[in-house]
């Protein structure tokens, strides 16, 4: 069964280029709405969801156990990332899908998926949040610092799953720099790779 | 003009991976030739040329200029080095073509070569280097410790041309995971990739 993972740096247009070999493959996208689905499932709010996953809320572990405010904030850590675990499984056992960010890597590699590193450089990506969100009356260093920040936080969230780090090529199949790079142009060469690394696999 | 250059992990197939992307994309190959017009060029031995370059003799600067057997030994890698860059620069200048090794990637990044990084895990490794070279006696522990001491040397050697790292993401374009990979297979949409990079570039 093939499942890609897409793992990306803020603003390297990792999200496009997954939803787009998605179609090109005929797979499955699951993408925010896994958020939406952990915070029904916990009945926890979407923010503090968003939060724990996209930007890694670090546990105390020193406190656990305690009963005060830190563990409660523990418990409910602990409760989006079982539910996270468990609805990515899920999704992962109804068919062949892609699924961009969310640690799904890290979380499903017992399944062995195709798992893609999606980056640019800086100024590029500087400029295409820019261009995405407006600049908000943000200079280039607070954009780049909000980026450094959330890249930040996908390593450390994706952390507590894996030992693998975040961003590293021993972590990926396959790592592409999308630095003045057409998303539309490249979709059917990555396609076609994941295709040939699948068969490789006699999947 | 469509330039590749292809770095990679000793044992990770990055050689075989180069010379096929150069026989689909209809581009001229060269590989250890450079080694051996390096001394033909520089009229040292070729042994010699072929530990400067891949395996990254080091430059002894606090010696430099003394009149002892160090800096005629950095005299000589000096002349490698001015040697590998003229060579390389004149291949480069000679038409489209697929470079493998010899910091190609650092040398020629005014001319924005496509920069691929292959690379595998150390398992896959040593079972290549024990396929292809017979086990000679070797325990997999010694061939592991000679496959770090080639890509250390592969970085230090390329330390010389660039301060981007050897190996790290920021100085590729696309890195490629050949762990379990049957190198074949993967050929024709590696080529479609740097094929659609250089299009995103009007090349």
């Amino acid at each position: 069964m093939r499942i890609v993972t897409v793992s990306r740096e803020f603003g390297s247009m990792g999200r496009e280029l997954g939803r787009r070999i998605a179609e090109e493959l005929g797979l499955a996208y699951y993408d925010r709405e896994i958020i939406t689905e952990i915070a029904r499932e916990t009945e926890l709010d979407e923010g503090f969801v968003a939060r724990v996953i996209e930007k890694g809320v670090k546990l105390h572990p020193a406190h656990y156990g305690v009963t005060f405010s830190v563990p409660l904030v523990n418990k409910k850590i602990i409760d989006v990332m079982v539910a996270q675990r468990d609805i990515i499984e899920k999704l992962a056992s109804k068919g062949e899908c892609v699924i961009v960010g969310r640690s799904a890597d890290a979380i499903l590699s017992d399944k062995r998926p195709f798992n893609a590193f999606v980056y640019a450089d800086m100024e590029t990506r500087i400029k295409r949040c820019r261009e995405r969100e407006g600049a908000n009356g943000l200079t280039d260093k607070e954009i780049k610092r909000r980026i450094q920040e959330i890249d930040k936080g996908r390593a450390e969230s994706r952390a507590m799953f894996s030992s693998l780090k975040w961003g590293e090529r021993a972590s990926y199949d396959l790592m592409i720099n999308t630095t003045d790079v057409e998303i539309e142009r490249i979709v059917p060469a990555v396609a076609a790779y994941i295709d040939a690394w699948f068969k490789c696999r006699g999947v």
